[in-house]
This record gives C-alpha cells, sequence and structure tokens, in this order.
C-alpha cells in the first residue's frame, strides 16, 4: 500500500508570477502536471495527453454527462476541462499532481475532491501587480485596467483558499510552495494506515 | 501589525528521538522554547524565567483558577503547567514558540488555543522503538515494558493530531518539521488582514 499524492492546486491573479513559482518548485521536487481536456483543434506540435487531451465536443459533454471532470468551463465555443480519471491515476500511484488553474475552477476542484491543497499566489499589492503588468509592455491601458479588475475579483476569494503565498521573491515564494508540499504530506489525514502496524 | 507566530506543540513516545528533532529545528530557525511553569522547588543553577516559572503552590492554584494556565498536570506533590501569558506574549511578537508535551497535554492545549498545530513524532515502528530503548542500556526489562506500553497509548491519540513525522532519519524528519512550520505560517487564516490593502 502507498501513500497517495497529493493535489496541489495554484490560482492567483495574472502577472503574479505563479508560472515561474511552479516551474522552480518543479526543478526542485518530481510533481506531475494535471492535463486539461479541450475541444478545441490541436495547433502544429501539439500531442493528445502530452499538451490536452483533445476531445469531439460529444465526447466531452459525455465526460461532463458522467462526471468525469474536476471543474469545467466554456470559453467562446470550446471546452475546457480537468480529466477526474488522470489525476486519480497520478495521485493513486503516489506521485503528486499540480493544478494551475483560476479561483473559479479552483473552487469546483475543491469540491469534487475535498483533499486537495488550494494555494493562491498573490502580489505584494496590487500597486506592484499594476507595475509589473506595465512592465511587460505588452497591454494596452484597457487591457491593463481589466485585468486588474479580474485580479481584484480572483483576490476576493482568498479567504476559501487553504494558504497564501506572497511573492516579493520567486526563489523564497517556491521554496515556501515545496514546504506546503511536504508539510501536507505528513498531515495525519494523509498517513492513516501508515503508521505503526507492529 | 504583525503577523502572529505558530505555536507548534510536539508530541511522541519517550526514546523517539523528538529532542533531537527539536534541537535541529532550532538550528536552522530561530524559534522560543515554552518555559514550564512548577512547584518543585528550583535546582542549583536553575534560575526562575529560564528553566522553569517557579511558584509556591497557593500562587499556582491562583493561576489554574484564573485560566493562566494552557494545561497542568498535578505529578506526585509537584504542579507543572504552561503558562498562557508567556505564550501568548512570543506569539504577539511574532516568534514561534515551540512545547514539547504528553499527549494528554497536547489536547488541553488544543482546547486552549486553537489554532496550535500539533505534530505527533512517531517511531518507525513498536519494534524499532523497543530497540532503541534498549540500545540506550539504561532501563531494566520491567521499565521498558512500561514505557512500550505508555507508547501504544500516547500512539492511541495520533489521529487527534495535525501532522505526523516518522522518524526513521533525524535530519529528514527535521527538515519535515521545519517545512510544516512554514507552511503554517502561509496558512490563509494566519494572514487575515496582511493581504493586499492597496
Amino acid at each position: 500500500m502507498q501513500q497517495k499524492g497529493v493535489l496541489l492546486v495554484i490560482s492567483g491573479p495574472s502577472g503574479t508570477g505563479k508560472g515561474m513559482i511552479c516551474q522552480k518548485l518543479r526543478e526542485d521536487m518530481p510533481i506531475r502536471y494535471s492535463i486539461s481536456a479541450t475541444t478545441r483543434k490541436p495547433r502544429e506540435g501539439e500531442v493528445h495527453g502530452r499538451e490536452y487531451f483533445f476531445y469531439e465536443k460529444q465526447a466531452f459533454e459525455t465526460l461532463i454527462a458522467q462526471d468525469g471532470l474536476l471543474e469545467w468551463a466554456k470559453v467562446y465555443d470550446n471546452y475546457y476541462g480537468t480529466p477526474r480519471e488522470f489525476v486519480e491515476n497520478v495521485l493513486n500511484s503516489g506521485e503528486d499532481c499540480l493544478l494551475e488553474i483560476d479561483t473559479q475552477g479552483a473552487m469546483n476542484v475543491k469540491q469534487a475532491m475535498n483533499d486537495a491543497v488550494l494555494v493562491f499566489i498573490a502580489p505584494p499589492s496590487l500597486t506592484e501587480l499594476r507595475r509589473r503588468i506595465l512592465g511587460r509592455g505588452t497591454e494596452s491601458i484597457e487591457e491593463i485596467d481589466k485585468r486588474m479588475s479580474c485580479a481584484a475579483d480572483e483576490i476576493s476569494f482568498i479567504n476559501r483558499y487553504d494558504y497564501v503565498i506572497i511573492n516579493d521573491e520567486v526563489d523564497k515564494a517556491a521554496q515556501k510552495l515545496l514546504s506546503i508540499l511536504q508539510a501536507e504530506r505528513c498531515r495525519v489525514s494523509r498517513n492513516d494506515g501508515f503508521i505503526l502496524t507492529e
């Protein structure tokens, strides 16, 4: 019998640097990325089961009906979702699984899988977030205002997360995420049946 | 405004090595030891407020009556307890506080201070625990049997702890304890009011 892996769900406003933190975590610790399912067409070089699981619309709707997704959303004309079976197979093999997702998706995952660990990556302040997005120099003022308003919406969900990491330094933030993962593996609730049988 | 420290409560059967783990933790991370109150007389070299807070019996009973102790017990003719004020002052100053205590004491502390973090240090197995106690060569067989029976009692409380660390290697176990402390500092419930005010 093997200890189940931890499902680590990461959210945070665009521009907070959560991608870089997750990348650093993966350098320190083997952890599998969750692979999303989608109905959008594969782009050149994309492989089914690597970038995405590609489904026809009807097959995706069957997955929804059969409770085969931990969460899903329709974005314009395409469905996106997190396949339950993939995540469960990873966890049951004893590996941890990382899922980067927006706050709405995270809430649905928590409902579907109660022992998921929800981590919110927050910028040091909204002023700093605006500065970072401006620093990229790729977005118009309207786009930036839209992102800032989205950020405020996402931040209003913080209290429904288990942990918050304020990303003032990427290395420190990644270290905190690693600590959270290691601590969660020590949770008594995850160690039932592994302790002291003789 | 400063983030409150974490009260880390450590229990585990005698012979599990929790003392060494706590010592290693303190090398990596500044953390204050809780100082117990007692009615036993100071031994030579012991200083009030360093090894213990020494009280007369009546003063100790007044502390009990005023809810001034997070937990207390009477051992033979002497009282021992954990002064609430000392612990609260440490936590309010933003420092973390470490309390090594038996399972009964830990249950009482959790009741008195709901955000205390309870960590159980377990031996890899009862066989291994017996081997370790035998290895010390300081206890009689009767004494060892008594310790093993105590250990079984303590282990029956594991499910009321937050975390369990199996001490198969001291360095790894200390690393896990450090991760738990760092993760707990990231708990959303401990970061209320520190996030994103502007």
